[in-house]
């Protein structure tokens, strides 16, 4: 039996990463690839490394078609748009993978703050679970009709703290967690932009959204705090790397108590027992993202300063395979009752 | 009158940087351009790019003949080869700018801690000034017979946290101060090794001596400290940028007062009053590292988050000129009477 | 049932490639992986991005074990070490696929002139096959104890242009045909030299090898020769793209009659019907060498020149996989007699 | 004394590369820098790398004022525009350097039909000459109110073929001659499209307008044809590297007679005497594009293939320098009075 999958938002770059994954995923079949911008083209037009692949057009939007024609509506669009279209599909009872930000902040109003967008439908944001599987139980996935899929910065932030916060070893009450991350340019999107302009982006290397105003704050928060069963607050930096995949995010803990890196690296390896993609590297010396690229992985790498009893804790994920579609599939896969990681088995593309 | 300047080391990038700085000096002129490694080749053998611009050979060492036709030495060779050659040329009464990090940090002891180099001449280290022209006074470079050229992320560090330190600012008692550095590849040489390798440092991002192991901590550390006047620890964390040049530095602190981000610019705009290399930066929500490359800029953007009172300041250099051989120039045109600025006014290079 | 494999040289860049394609195989299974000069470590500390999927060390030549326990034998050894081998291994009554060039010149005497190693057993490489499953028939691949599996520069070549050479359309009596070619980095292999620094290669863009002297052209000749049924002489040259992966040849051909772009068009589609691998590209005024990275793709663009009557022919390729790995697992597959395409249906990865 | 200049188009990237090599020129002074598109804004708020260097705004076009405080006028705008303007300027007995390729070619009906814009002013046409000084003639230059600055594709490969047209060394009677492009991707404009977008143009290689179409096609061969004294076909097909400046031009020659490449070499060298900015390189097998970037400088290989008698010729430059502003440069001094070289003698930026 075959899971049927549609796309809203087929034609951005986390829209065409969920058609490669799923294209190759061995039970997973595309239904509609909706891209409201290029309704009527031919995929392979837009996309022409899709030639003799996807033979299909990109769709209209057309709920009910969709939604007959469809077990699992993965939604790549921008936040905003995700919020008027859940409810519809919702209606005619489709499982919902949100790929925005739409249904991450738990709390309407906050999201409001920080997206400047009206969220009056608290009640939406109740049914949608936070979609991380490493943090959040597969039965509490399976059973929502909304998965929020974690944003990329608050993936990569979330899973390289979330042993030491639950385990209460750093000291978050005094100050900020620093996280200083780093991103390839694929998280900025397709659509054009001087920022995105190959001659501005190339041997440049830029921070932005500088001074704690990233929208991604208020969703690592909430998940952090939870986590700590306390408010946590983070100062967070994002940077732009003249790459188009992949992600970086070092983060600085001051520990609570002594610990060797070993007692340390003992924690992380137990709380991620099980886990197929976290991997804890062994490497401290040397972090790579070029581990990650082109798989699911999040990779971790630990180390302690004795000098100062800070733990440096980086974490590297493909920004548009565990922080976007790759994530999304994993949900699809949770909640199909599939392993999670049937169709997410690629090792990383080196060199 | 001319300045007549050679060059130790000079077939390594900070020594061919050095080479066309020099070359295009209104004031200086090059008289032997020494490599012991490749000593008698041409020039613009090694080097193509100098075709029909430098038809000289590398020189081999000759202490008595360079020290004969120079006023000027730059040192620019790895670590634990200065300290044998410096006192030699001190004895010919050259005068010399020494890129490497032999005579940096003031103590020798914590020299060979950290470089696993022994240091036996105390005297040396005292007879030699940190060469940082915005921050010790241009009377006591000019006096000195050695000036310790400081190092890339030392240079971009310092810079961006001296106003608040000096200032007693912020908050550095309790804890480190969080530095996240990121540099362009050609900081690790021309000599090859795996992690420069085109196919392993492209399309990847890194993070290296990880946890406080860096040999530019202690550097840091002592200039902080004697700005700060009370011992100033940091927690240093070095990536590398896919690109060539350029560094970027961000750093996090806590300030012990509330302010406006209108009074922090102030503070540094006047602490850099008349500095023609630093600019302070209004573009608060992008900071770039291509605004600088192929410049002696140092610049500084400043953010501040109401929500958590920390600061964060970047600071951008390109680690060639600033962060090595421009710094140098500037340390030579200090030394020789010149305006700083001297050969140095580079536009930065863009796009 | 499984077909058991070895990779002798397995810790360079065509080697992990091929370990790469081999692990996602439904059919393949790994037996040795051989690097005699890492043997005892841990792949995975060699390339960590292999952490927790090859669990193996690298092993050591050791020829009846291999033999015994392999079906397929991968040779990826650079030029001249390929040959000492095979005879072994044929002893043992192995099936060889060699990456190398040392089986591809039917002729030794031209292969020693080349390649300035002596070849003395002319027997050898009349055993071998050119493993282009697109030109060579796949019931004499699969007789074939030994696979040539052709270079990069070749297949991207010969797949462009047999259908004009077979079919007698252009004209290549009186001068060569002029073949300009681009490649990846990843070509030049993961080995240390001064043209694979990031610094140098970065950036940049260069020809080497120019004026006739690359040596693929014999390879190149050869096999252009035999499709033509006469003497074709080719004007090469290669140059090095500032990216780690992916060829585009770009030929030059003077029709030998007047023909439409659509008659010529007809010609590719015929001539490539029912081969997977091949895409005859509808995009005339853009090719992109992206389309295909990731993938055994070769992509092939047509322009007519109406003023001139020369057809410019492109072809893009990713060099370490149609180029190289995975061209050597559609030679297996053909031999082991499944369907070419079998492990190798991987979408290009984009972006 | 001082040149007045004034730059119209001046926030493209050859309008700011024209701006920093003026700003270091010693004899030039900027009057107006206008940009229609950005009027109003300070330059340094469009171009940050510009803050502190550059203080003014971008102007309107206000052509009475500009006239009255320029002595040369710099157009930088795309083709069509320069046109309609230049003879307002003309009135105002200013000299022009028009960069755009509204004036290059001779016959206003050629141009019409490859830029697809009427053109009914040959007067203008006439009164313009090819501003290429190392071909023209000095007192033609300077005696010639529009200067119609060459593109940079023909900037390289006229300049690589003029030496063996002149002399009649080869065979250009029943083929066109083969001519391989390769630009770095500054040459697109800094204006958003997806062929330049971070992604899609990073990690690729394309080549467009293949097939003859390219509209710097008749220029290069009215060129040509003028320096053989008869008609002169090109096959030209440009490609897009990743990188954001440099240009390489391969072109396949057939000799008429056999020469030994010290011949051709010498041929070269003579040619080219007393031209400061072409360099006859002699590394024949390997040609770097990196070695000119930042320069001025026209840098040429030349490769024989004794086996075919072709001669494979090379050429590399900037394509914002010597392709465009350094170009204009040259063309203002030589126009002045001073020495051609004065303000280019910008040592390659390197690595």
């Amino acid at each position: 039996m075959q899971i049927r999958t549609s796309i809203i938002g087929a034609s951005g770059y986390t829209g065409i990463e969920l058609i490669r994954l799923l294209q190759q995923h061995p039970k997973a079949k595309l239904a509609h690839l909706v891209s409201p911008s290029n309704s009527g083209s031919n995929i392979a037009d837009v996309y022409p490394h899709l030639t003799e692949i996807i033979y299909d057009k990109f769709d209209s939007l057309d709920i009910d078609k969709i939604a007959d024609d469809s077990d699992i509506i993965f939604m790549a669009l921008p936040h905003g748009e995700a919020l008027q279209l859940i409810p519809k599909f919702l209606d005619k009872h489709c499982k919902i993978i949100d790929l925005s930000a739409d249904m991450r902040i738990n709390d309407g109003k906050t999201y409001s703050e920080w997206y400047h967008v009206e969220h009056h439908n608290q009640e939406l944001l109740d049914a949608a679970v936070y979609g991380l599987p490493e943090i959040y139980l597969h039965e509490t996935i399976s059973r929502s009709a909304i998965i929020a899929n974690p944003g990329c910065y608050p993936t990569a932030t979330i899973l390289s703290l979330a042993p030491l916060l639950q385990n209460n070893l750093i000291d978050t009450e005094n100050r900020p967690l620093i996280i200083d991350a780093k991103s390839g340019v694929s998280g900025a999107g397709r659509s054009l932009s001087l920022a995105t302009h190959f001659c501005e982006a190339m041997n440049n290397f830029t921070a932005y959204q500088i001074g704690g105003i990233h929208r991604h704050i208020p969703e690592i928060e909430q998940e952090l705090s939870k986590l700590a069963k306390r408010k946590v607050q983070i100062q967070f930096t994002p940077h732009l790397i003249p790459m188009p995949r992949g992600m970086m995010v070092t983060s600085y803990c001051h520990l609570n108590n002594n610990f060797s890196i070993g007692q340390i690296e003992k924690i992380y390896q137990e709380y991620y027992f099980g886990k197929p993609f976290v991997r804890i590297m062994s490497h401290q010396n040397r972090a790579s993202v070029k581990s990650v690229i082109g798989s699911n992985f999040c990779d971790i790498y630990l180390s302690l300063d004795l000098r100062t009893n800070y733990l440096t804790v980086i974490s590297c994920i493909d920004n548009l395979i565990k922080g976007a579609s790759g994530q999304a599939i994993q949900n699809m896969n949770i909640i199909s009752g599939l392993h999670e990681y049937t169709g997410l088995q690629n090792i990383p593309f080196y060199p």
